[in-house]
């Protein structure tokens, strides 16, 4: 068991019309001006920009829209709001979308904080040292970014995504009303199924000794979002099922499921960005598709923890060791991930890959052979070069 | 699945050897000088406070020292407290103990902040508006009041135990090394398992739909603090196991396993606190002489979720219909609790009350039949009465 910090001082809101209370949430943060981001026109066709802005006229809150965030979000919209923000003199950002607004309006913090590049804190150029508060509305169950100190953002110079982490940038409040996902079509629900299941699943399989405290809520977790998926296959409009994703999607990042671990192994996470980076696919649909190669790849260094997974949150019996155990587990949750619509492998992901893109992912990801990944088994370029092709299908 | 507001901004720093950070992160907070608020001398004799006091030293922060907390901490020292601290311009409170010295922190701190009497937001004649910053050196695993919103402060004029709780109460951070508390006796770190149990069990126990997260957090957490509790029946200086009992203290009662719930019911502890008012018995030890009697006498209200604590908590083999797995539920924890030394009634608990003393213990806890307790069902002043009786033994 190792020594950890845990810090999650995200107010949550949670609940059915909670978004009505950003207003008053906002009042209590005593800002002059607020900047309001968000993605593409469903927020404002919903009615759901309107509600907010309703909100914020209440409470005699002065604020400025930016919209145009898109999915793997660029640095090119975290620029445009740092000249915004500081042109008209804000100081604070609501963000009302999923990750890709949060973790956009983060960068932005980031960047309106410090008078140097924000690209230098993703480069890992530089450590930030502030950033200015933010709050979320939350419309898409997926990335934890809402009670998280991650966010990744996609350079378009090069396609290349990263991610920075600290403290500074967690919300300040976080509203989470389930209601607001029931729209979401299928292939963005179970993608961020994946996506929340990932945050934990990648913490619960590391090297170490686990506080047992820790491993019954990554169980507890997964299965609930397992359960849960499947039931919005079928009923999307289910409110009970969209809670608990939405709730999952929160605590599967803010830490809690990490507590005592060695880290955790996001080799995972770090493969995918790269094809979403180049390929531009949807985040969670691309973690299914690595995830069965990456594990097929590891499992062995700890076959114990796959075989906890695969008996815990899979309920597959026990087969005669472990090593077999886990095998039958990777594949459980394969087939779990087919029995939600998502992909297994690149192919099926819609990536026609060539031998040479195969070579540049592993090259993007080992940072140019310069840096490894993991911690149940440490994978630089070649091993990284390997999954890729084992993923293809 | 009810709407819910969760706020747990606490910063947590576990493991060994972490109370040296103590200096750091009070020094984060900008204070001029802390009130270092103690119970007993263990905390001196085991040299605890001057490794605490040499931290400070090192990061050059004044401080001074008020010890003599005793456990269901008096109104008293409360007062004392807030005279020395403001003579002194204290503007921080640190906390080394236990939950009663936490509690009696919290109490100084709203008493610091407010010109008026502190007792009165005990006795819910006001509301507080603030309380002096707090942080905390936990030295027992039990009342989660390092987390937690609440304190719970005994005042001798009448004996009278009231909770009082409001987010400005929550500690800026604590401490938490699990090493520190494998010198407690049997007795105490058994009732703290139970305290902490409860503080969970209560909020599992309700009359709502929970949502399946929260339930499976909590059932975790229960079977956690089970197993490891009969590991530190026979081996106390289990590291490991102390580990899983100190984090549970904190999430059973830091809102995590509320969330979704209709609030719980918490009248095994309003039973409990005028047990522990009246008789100065050890808070988690009455818990478990209360409990069983409040179960019996609600159970059939909820059958339901009773079973569900029987099935999924302590495995108890399902029977005809949830009544009967709920009682037998019922008595598989009271089993559990003797199997931890624990008392299951007012008699294994020292306690050889008059008729009189029922009823006058009734009369207190329902604030002379002003008020009732309880979600599951709802008791006045002759229910209560009458579990006090069945708890007699």
């Amino acid at each position: 068991m190792n020594n950890f910090e845990y810090y999650a001082p995200t107010r949550v809101l949670f609940g059915r019309n909670t978004e009505a209370e950003t207003g008053r949430l906002i009042k209590e943060q005593n800002c002059r001006k607020v900047l309001v981001h968000y993605g593409s026109g469903s927020v404002v066709r919903s009615g759901l920009l309107d509600r907010i802005c309703k909100s914020l006229d209440a409470e005699g809150i002065p604020y400025i829209p930016l919209g145009g965030v898109v999915p793997n979000p660029r640095l090119s919209k975290v620029r445009e709001g740092i000249s915004l923000g500081l042109k008209e003199g804000v100081d604070f950002i609501l963000a009302v979308g999923g990750g890709s607004v949060i973790d956009s309006a983060k960068a932005i913090g980031y960047g309106m904080a410090d008078e140097g590049d924000v690209w230098d804190f993703y480069a890992r150029k530089r450590t930030a040292c502030a950033c200015l508060p933010i709050g979320a509305v939350l419309t898409i169950a997926a990335a934890g970014s809402e009670m998280s100190n991650s966010s990744v953002i996609t350079n378009e110079d090069g396609w290349i995504k990263r991610g920075y982490s600290s403290n500074y940038s967690r919300c300040r409040f976080a509203i989470l009303n389930p209601q607001l996902t029931c729209t979401l079509p299928d292939y963005q629900t179970q993608s961020g199924c994946v996506d929340i299941m990932m945050h934990t699943l990648e913490r619960y399989l590391n090297h170490g000794t686990n506080l047992k405290m820790t491993d019954g809520i990554s169980e507890a977790l997964l299965r609930t979002v397992i359960k849960s998926a499947k039931t919005l296959r079928d009923e999307p409009e289910n409110y009970e099922a969209r809670a608990e994703v939405m709730w999952a999607s929160s605590l599967s990042h803010n830490g809690l499921t990490g507590c005592g671990t060695d880290g955790g192994d996001f080799a995972s996470h770090q493969l995918e960005h790269e094809l979403s980076g180049m390929f531009d696919v949807t985040h969670g649909a691309g973690l299914a598709a690595i995830w069965g190669s990456w594990a097929r790849y590891v499992y062995k260094e700890r076959p114990d923890r796959f075989a906890g997974l695969a008996a815990k949150v899979l309920m597959v019996p026990e087969k005669g060791s472990d090593q077999e155990t886990a095998l039958a587990g990777i594949e459980a949750m394969e087939d779990f991930f087919r029995s939600i619509g998502m992909p297994v492998s690149l192919r099926e992901l819609g990536i026609e890959s060539t031998d040479r893109q195969i070579l540049e992912l592993a090259d993007n990801c080992s940072f140019g052979n310069t840096r490894t990944i993991g911690i149940v088994k440490k994978l630089g370029r070649e091993d990284m070069a390997e999954i890729y092709r084992m993923a293809r299908g």
